[in-house]
């Protein structure tokens, strides 16, 4: 049994269990904070485009917390994301989730997390350098999504999928031993740089978003916003000119064209922009239908690089915070 | 009949026929670009919390066209919006919904718009300052989707929300009256600054996204970004500091305390802070249960008197462009 199995096989069983009880699922609520939404929004650019029966909403915590969709209860499965597993709004949401009657799964890097206490099914994650992507919550949620469209009407890319999640790791590999050097250019050029804005698509958005507010506001104390490449050209690119910095994530897929886009722009109105390309760093031997669900999952680590570079050099260590976790909000 | 009816009288009708020949709508889509898909989001909020039955998805035009959702089809309705009529993404996109059987509704402001030969149903909607509120795209789409929900599987608020589209110009206008001499403040106070996070929640952070990309970013030419109050606490918050400015759009309703929450942390942390809160500005007598739905269409009024302002101590007329409709890309 690989380790993905680990993490799906007790929500398929539960799904059988629900199923032979006439409940079948409808919607799937995919909910967390920050970091750990950004972690579920693939899942989200999946099931909208793939599942023809299931309804899936993304929700920041506390917008779940207060304002609980009516649909809420037995046919749903809440999946929640909770690195610390003690984040208030979280916990909340998986009490409120659970008080429901919904299929309720917890993702936490903690043992021993306050979360765990109202779900049906517990998911400990490997975290750091040196654990395999694939048992990080990104690529968890993704499986745990393909199994639940799966059980619900089958889906027809199912193999290439578990092709990918088992290839996944030794792409982002060879993708991380092509950046290095890149990283530390981009961190020496961009070093005094105090705005950036984040471009991606598709399943990736989320991790332009995830780029923006975690590694760069939260991380590096540097404004950043993330924009969606479709969006760029209906009011945001009017801010561009040869000062103004842009981060493009350039997916293989069918979103590439939007993301090329943004590129050919700059090319002529820009001039301090980095693209860090899925296709070029390699990706292309995922299977074909399937490879744009695994972009973020390349960005992400790539990012790391990027982003472990520019704290170096900026002298401005990832751990440190002002506020987080140090004061009462 | 009053002007609401207009709009949505041929829906009703269009949904009546695809029930009698046994098509039950399972999913309404929202598709548009930049300003356009920020009108859509109120009624995705909508949507996403008060409907059973529906799924409902929010899709930048050219996304849904390279990623076409699979389910796409004869029980989808798809409601797009263009204001100019002749978005290339738009058009395309209305032609993808067009081909596929969905029930197709399109907004516009152009008597003789290309998105018009892609239709079920065209709706030229009224604009500009002197235009009542209801008449704009933002509370058509709502009030197409109330529809959508009554005939799909009915709405215990049905009558308070066609109250409230009766209510919501009165509302506006009291408001406004309220906003004038803060507005000339607020752009007195701002002109200098070049960067604005934009913050609000619920069926408001559409609006919030907006103000940062069109009237920030497009029309003034200025550095913004929004950020979801929920999501706040969890990575941007760290960026607070004396001199970053934020506007915070504080909803009525169920999402009211994520605004202030952020309203809290602002006054210890912060200095350069404007709140612009809809209880305070009157938005109360709106019927309780339906109120925050309207949120937005309030915030996007006054919204408009702030960037006039602006626009006028900066000397940058809100049209002054140099790519959008002037460059190709």
């Amino acid at each position: 049994m690989n380790s993905m199995n680990l993490y799906t096989e007790a929500l398929i069983q539960m799904l059988v269990e629900r199923a032979e009880d006439g409940v079948q699922m409808s919607e799937v609520f995919l909910v967390a904070c920050g970091g750990s939404l950004v972690d579920l929004y693939p899942a989200k650019f999946f099931l909208a485009g793939e599942s023809c029966e299931l309804r899936s909403e993304l929700y920041t915590a506390n917008e779940f917390v207060h304002a609980v969709p009516k649909v809420l209860g037995e046919r749903s499965v809440v999946i929640l994301c909770s690195h610390s597993g003690d984040t208030p709004e979280a916990v909340e949401a998986a009490k409120v989730a659970k008080a429901a009657g919904a299929l309720t799964v917890t993702m936490t890097h903690n043992k021993t997390s306050a979360i765990a206490n109202y779900t049906d099914h517990n998911i400990v994650y490997e975290w750091g350098d040196e654990s395999s992507v694939k048992n990080n919550p990104m690529a968890i949620t993704l499986a745990l999504c393909l199994e639940i469209v799966q059980q619900t009407e089958g889906y027809s890319h199912y193999n290439e999928f578990q092709e990918a999640l088992l290839k996944i790791d030794g792409v982002v590999r060879t993708a991380r031993s092509k950046v290095g050097d890149r990283a530390k250019t981009f961190a020496e050029t961009y070093q005094n740089e105090n705005l950036f804005y984040i471009l991606s698509s598709g399943a990736s958005y989320g991790h332009a978003y995830g780029f923006a507010i975690c590694s760069l506001m939260e991380m590096q104390r540097l404004h950043a916003s993330s924009i969606h490449s479709g969006e760029f050209f209906h009011g945001p690119f009017e801010v561009t000119d040869k000062k103004t910095n842009f981060i493009v994530l350039v997916n293989e897929g069918r979103t590439r064209p939007l993301d090329q886009r943004v590129i050919t722009f700059l090319k002529t109105y820009a001039k301090k922009y980095v693209v860090i390309d899925a296709r070029e760093l390699g990706i292309g031997v995922m299977p074909a239908f399937v490879v744009e669900y695994f972009n973020p999952i390349m960005f992400y680590s790539v990012l790391c690089d990027y982003r472990e570079a520019l704290a170096k050099i900026r002298n401005h260590p990832l751990e440190t915070r002002r506020y987080m976790g140090i004061v009462e909000y």
